[in-house]
C-alpha cells in the first residue's frame, strides 16, 4: 500500500473532523445566542461560518486531487466520494447555524417569549449527531452511523412538539406571533441540521457496507426476497 | 477519445435531465395540490418522489462505476463529481416537494385562507431554475448558470414578502394561525428548492471555469489581487 496516499487520506479525515468541530461550535453558539440573548455569540457564529466555508473549498480541492492523481479503487474511491458529500453537508449545516443566529438577532430585540427547553435539547442532540457521525466515518463504524439515523426521529419529534406549542402561544397571545414564527424557523433549521447528519450516516453505511440504506432500500430488498 | 466512455457520459447526462424533469413535475404537482385543493396531486407527488429516489440510486451507481473503471481526468472528472452533487441536490428537491404536498394535505382540510399568488410564482421561478441549471450543466454554459444564481434572490425576496404577509394574517385573525404557519413552511420549502438549484449552478460554474463561485470566493480573489 502506498504510504503517501495513506497519509493524504489521513489528512483528509483530519480536515473533516476539524470542520465538524467548527460546525458543532457554530450550532452551539447560534443556539446559545438565543438562549443567553447574547449578540456576541451571533458574531462568533458568523466567524465560524467563514472558517467552515474556507475549509469546504480546501477539502473539495483535496478530494478532486486525490481522485485525479491517485485514481483510487473500491473502498478508497467510496471513501473519497463520501468525503466530498460529507464536506457539502457540513458546509450546509454551517449555513443553518447562520440562519439560527440571524433569527436570534431579531428575537433578542424583543422581550423573551418563554424559557427555552426543547430548542437547546434539539441543538444538543444535533451536535452529538454531528460528532458521532464523523466519528463513524473515520472509524468506518456503521453501527455508530445507524445510531445517528435513529436519533433523527427524536429531533423530528421534538420539532413537531415545539411547533404545536408555538401555535398555542400564537393563538392565546397575538403579541407573541412574530417571535413564535421566528422560533418555528429556528426549529426547522435544527431539524435540517439533523437531516444533514442523517445524510452523512447513510453515506457512511454505504461506504462501509457498500450497501444503500437510503429510501428504505433495505426494506424494499427484504420484500423482494 | 474513447467513444464508449463518451456514450456513458451522454447516458449520465440524459439520466440527470430525466430526473430533473421529474423534480420539476413534483414541484408543480405539490404546489398545484395546494392551489387547486386537489389531493390526487398529493399522491402524484409521492409517486414522483419514489421515482426520483430510484433514479438517485441508479445515477450514484453510474458515477461510481465511471470513476472506478474509467479513471477520468480534468474536465471529465469534474463533470462526474458535479453529476454526483447534482444528483444529491435533485433528490433533496424531491424531498421538499413531498414536504409541500404534506402541508397541502393539512391545508386542504381547512377553509382556504386566501387566493395564492406569490406561492405559485415562487414555484414557477424554482421550476425554471431547475430546468435552466440542468440545461447549463449539459451545455456547459456558465452564463446560463449565472442567471440561475441571480434568480435565487428573487425567490428569497418573495419568501420574505409572503412571510410578512402571513404574519399580518396571523395577527389580524387568530383563526388563520395554523394555516399561515403551514404556508410559511411551504415557502421555506420553495426557498430550499431554489437554494439547491443555486448550489448546482455553483457546481456548473466550477466545472466549466474550474473556478469557485461559492462563498464569494471571486470577490475574495479580486481583493487579493
Amino acid at each position: 500500500m502506498d504510504t503517501h496516499f495513506q497519509k493524504e487520506l489521513a489528512k483528509l479525515k483530519e480536515s473533516l473532523l476539524k470542520m465538524a468541530g467548527l460546525v458543532e461550535e457554530a450550532i452551539n453558539h447560534s443556539v446559545q445566542a438565543l438562549v443567553k440573548r447574547d449578540s456576541d455569540l451571533v458574531d462568533k457564529t458568523m466567524d465560524l461560518e467563514s472558517r467552515i466555508n474556507a475549509m469546504d473549498l480546501d477539502i473539495e480541492e483535496m478530494c478532486l486531487k486525490l481522485l485525479a492523481l491517485r485514481q483510487p479503487m473500491a473502498i478508497d474511491l467510496r471513501f473519497i466520494t463520501a468525503a466530498m458529500k460529507i464536506n457539502t453537508d457540513l458546509e450546509r449545516m454551517g449555513d443553518q447555524a447562520v440562519n439560527i443566529a440571524e433569527r436570534a438577532t431579531s428575537l433578542n430585540q424583543e422581550p423573551p417569549l418563554k424559557p427555552y427547553i426543547d430548542i437547546p435539547r434539539m441543538a444538543e442532540i444535533a451536535q452529538t449527531m454531528v460528532r458521532d457521525v464523523l466519528d463513524s466515518f473515520v472509524k468506518r463504524d456503521s453501527k455508530l452511523a445507524r445510531s445517528v439515523l435513529e436519533r433523527d426521529d427524536l429531533v423530528d419529534g421534538l420539532n413537531h412538539q415545539v411547533f404545536r406549542e408555538l401555535l398555542t402561544f400564537m393563538i392565546s397571545d397575538p403579541a407573541s406571533i412574530l417571535r413564535s414564527a421566528h422560533l418555528m424557523i429556528v426549529c426547522r433549521c435544527l431539524e435540517r441540521i439533523a437531516d444533514h447528519a442523517t445524510n452523512i450516516a447513510e453515506d457512511v453505511i454505504f461506504m462501509v457496507e457498500a450497501r444503500v440504506v437510503k429510501h428504505h432500500a433495505e426494506e424494499r430488498e427484504k420484500k423482494e426476497e
